[in-house]
């Protein structure tokens, strides 16, 4: 049975991420009269709303803080009619059938949307667990990518790290190959949509939290050390900490990298994927508001562009 | 003798243009205490200054304005520290002997300034007389930049059109190759300075007002043609229109150039010239005050970068 995409779920373009880049391109893109969400969580962890004083952005000679541009910024999108939810994205694919030209697919906890165009503006993702021996490991039992490495950990004993729907979430795309999965929330309460947390407990999963402070081993992951000196057999490791991070959306999405940043193609924050842009942080240095905010104008006038064909954007300046 | 730089002629970065991206650039070089000297023209004629209502900007919701916007960003640098000058530049070039680092000289009517770096942050100037046959014409005796083609009218009867410093400046910049030219402000009273002026005077030119409606030749430009029919032979033209355009700071600086946009090579607006960098609207499309500024951030801290050395801006956002 075909499901028929409801209104409310489709969107010309969904942008992954409310900082400055992701909010200045749904300025562009509302005014173009394309149907815009932005995604965001309002997670006191996020970078921008972290900052108490931001002294450098041309127009606020007296400063203003990393809330108070956020907080402009959505009144700005709202105001041309687009949408700003506070719900975290889990996962941004292709449909695995297309419908019109809505090839692609970004789920929250909530929701499922569909949309034409994804801008990618996530800022740069906390990746690292801080675990000792995290970095040794690195390809050598221990992963950062369901995606990517579930393949080589087929009926094996899986840790995941993480507390947030982040780690829930790659649990879940691990039940394709093994069943034996413990997640771990490294001493923190689970902060975890009561939908995943239901569809783990069918499958006899219930988040611990015991801290690991080491992980051990020879030529590869073999234990990982709790808080307590206790040791626990792992044949594998999967650090899920924090939100999705660009580097995963540009996983599943097929998005060029190059080390911690995805590769922008041409001026307007093209991908190597058509329909997919990227702006701000996660595509390089300087990680700086004011370059978010101008590669969050260029990549939501590359959205523009590529829906409604040639618009004469060059002679605009207002 | 060598005449040494007064300490208020010496600057480590001087900014050409004070609309968006060198305000932005501005505020960067001054908050890393860098001299900065920010020269822009306060002429009504200036794009940003014509704006009257910015809808897109990041951080304004509900619109500012052109004169607004340039007022905050005046107001930013100098807080910091920076000087903005209302001073049109005429010329950028390198100095004939280096006195330490300070390798180019920027010259207004008022003043000469001497300078590390230079950013050429001023937009889109126009150049177009928007005489009839003017396009035909060019490189067939009619040109845009004495620099580049001077040589060729050697003894030749020449005309300069245009009402403002800059035209006068081609015609001084023209005396190296001969002493039959004509000074026509397109019946425009002369806005010209009074120093520059002078120098014309004692090479017998006065600006005429006629206005040239058309330039008529066979292969290449032979005469000029009044408003009032009649016409007067020259062998060559310049147009001189409007203020000094980022091309004309390119030629005599050697940036390279594509079309009527200077070529960026690297990601801190750094130029194929040690030491200049350019940002905005000079650069290429999109023409927006988002991305303006944000090449302006970069231009900046590719300035203090040149300056300071390895400098980590990657983790600064206030």
């Amino acid at each position: 049975m075909i499901h028929r995409l409801q209104q409310k779920e489709r969107y010309d373009v969904i942008i992954i991420g409310g900082g400055p880049s992701g909010l200045q391109a749904a300025i562009y893109t509302t005014r173009a009269k394309l149907k815009t969400l932005v995604l965001w969580t309002s997670s006191k962890k996020s970078v921008l709303n972290r900052i108490p004083y931001i002294g450098n952005y041309l127009g606020f000679p007296n400063g203003l803080n990393g809330e108070e541009l956020i907080s402009f910024g959505i009144a700005h999108v709202e105001k041309y009619g687009g949408f700003v939810q506070d719900e975290e994205v889990i996962v941004a694919e292709p449909m695995e059938e297309n419908e019109d030209d809505y090839m692609y697919c970004v789920k929250t906890p909530k929701q499922k949307y569909c949309t034409k165009t994804i801008i990618i503006a996530t800022g740069l993702g906390i990746l690292r667990a801080g675990i000792k021996g995290e970095a040794n490991f690195e390809n050598k039992g221990l992963s950062y990518c369901v995606i990517c490495d579930g393949y080589f950990f087929q009926h094996k004993k899986v840790a995941v790290i993480g507390n947030k729907n982040f780690a829930a979430e790659k649990v879940i795309e691990l039940f394709s190959y093994t069943k034996n999965i413990t997640l771990f929330t490294q001493g923190q309460k689970p902060d975890i949509a009561q939908k995943l947390l239901n569809t783990l407990k069918d499958k006899n999963i219930i988040p611990r939290q015991d801290k690991i402070v080491e992980i051990v081993g020879k030529e590869k992951v073999e234990a990982v050390t709790f808080e307590n000196g206790e040791q626990e057999n792992f044949d594998g490791i999967f650090i899920g900490v924090g939100t999705a991070s660009s580097l995963s959306f540009a996983k599943s999405l097929g998005v060029e990298t190059s080390g911690n940043f995805l590769n922008v193609k041409g001026p307007l924050g093209e991908t190597n994927v058509k329909g997919i842009f990227a702006a701000g942080d996660c595509v390089g240095a300087p990680l700086q508001i004011s370059k978010a905010v101008g590669e969050g104008a260029e990549a939501g006038l590359g959205v523009i562009k590529y829906i409604q064909g040639g618009v004469h954007v060059d002679h605009e300046h207002s």
